[in-house]
């Protein structure tokens, strides 16, 4: 990734004037953002167990957006716990501290104009709710995707082999404080959309939350 | 901020098949992203003393390329202090922590392919280096942009009296680790771009970076 280094400064004007620009007074502002993307930025927050199938409908959905010239940006553990978050462990503060953060980076893509994915556990209403809180003062969509597949599906699918190691944590009498097994997770109390991915393609979830975001007027027509 | 709260799951596969959706294997790639905003996700990173332009620099950027249909987000002191790095103050480690969060989110935001704009002191090379190496790892251009602005010029402007402030500190004996009074700033070694505020308009130093940015092939032809 070479570049080129050259210095700036006493720039000649009649330059500037050939370039044929109009200035406009103040800042780029949301709302020209929206309207060169064809799209409201907001956030779409997917909570539920491991192996709920967050990610994957995330995933499937960032790729149907994109296909159709939308911009979508998913954050998940890969991203975040291994970046931003990599000096964060699992002990309660260092998880309501995640979700905070990850809450404030949303809040940020949002505010750029991004449909932005974020899939993560969070268990606890409380941190999901401060996330909502973030959003709701800057005036931008919070829409809360609650994957409640059940804990036995979850648990046959266990691609990672965690709930495996998490039961026999517990039954070795320690514990790893896993959300399901021994760590509590908090069901959204009023979650905007709700996915069982038991009976749910992934692509048929993507489906209808692309339709939703459409009722929604967050999509606009091209 | 009303919505609509349905239920998914056990969807009507007519409905689907009715979409007309042809699904492709795979994510959404970055280079997806990239044809979709005609520009390549990068970094551009001010830096310089309080008062040197950083800034008033990336605004009038920001607002130049959304006007011509690009994709811009600043991220500064007022969403970044406020919100992600709002439990950081101004030691020695949480101004490392301060920009090392604020280099992951811009890595984010560039492999999302916006053009993203930070504009923060960041006075030390060690954490500027780290920033740059964040992008390289990830292949995400990174260019250091030096308002080498000499701090006669920053301090006569001193807009928030924080130089006088900072004079006052030191003149008592306190003092207040204020860079370029009583706290280092390391001038970039080899910055990709170097812009002295006195004598440059912000629109003036805005054009040759929009040049500098098609000269690179950031910003690609729409």
């Amino acid at each position: 990734m070479q570049s080129e280094r050259f210095a700036l400064g006493g720039a000649d004007m009649t330059e500037i004037s050939a370039t044929n620009i109009t200035w406009h007074e103040g800042h780029a502002t949301r709302e020209e953002r929206q309207t060169l993307l064809k799209q409201r930025g907001c956030t779409l927050w997917f909570t539920g167990l491991s192996g709920s199938g967050k990610s994957t409908t995330a995933f499937t959905l960032e790729h149907l957006l994109v296909q159709q010239g939308r911009l979508a940006y998913v954050l998940d553990g890969d991203n975040i716990r291994h970046g931003l978050n990599k000096n964060l462990g699992f002990n309660a503060a260092d998880r309501e501290e995640n979700i905070r953060r990850i809450g404030e980076v949303t809040k940020l893509f949002a505010d750029c104009g991004v449909l932005t994915l974020a899939s993560f556990i969070s268990p606890y209403r409380k941190d999901r709710g401060l996330v909502r809180k973030l959003h709701d003062e800057g005036k931008l969509p919070f829409i809360e995707i609650y994957l409640n597949t059940p804990i036995a599906t979850c648990e046959s699918r266990d691609p990672k082999g965690l709930y495996k190691k998490a039961r026999a944590a517990v039954d070795s009498g320690k514990g790893m404080g896993f959300t399901g097994v021994d760590d509590p997770y908090e069901v959204p109390t009023s979650p905007e959309l709700t996915i069982d991915a038991t009976n749910t393609l992934p692509q048929e979830a993507a489906v209808q939350i692309l339709t939703y975001l459409e009722k929604r007027g967050l999509i606009l027509p091209r």
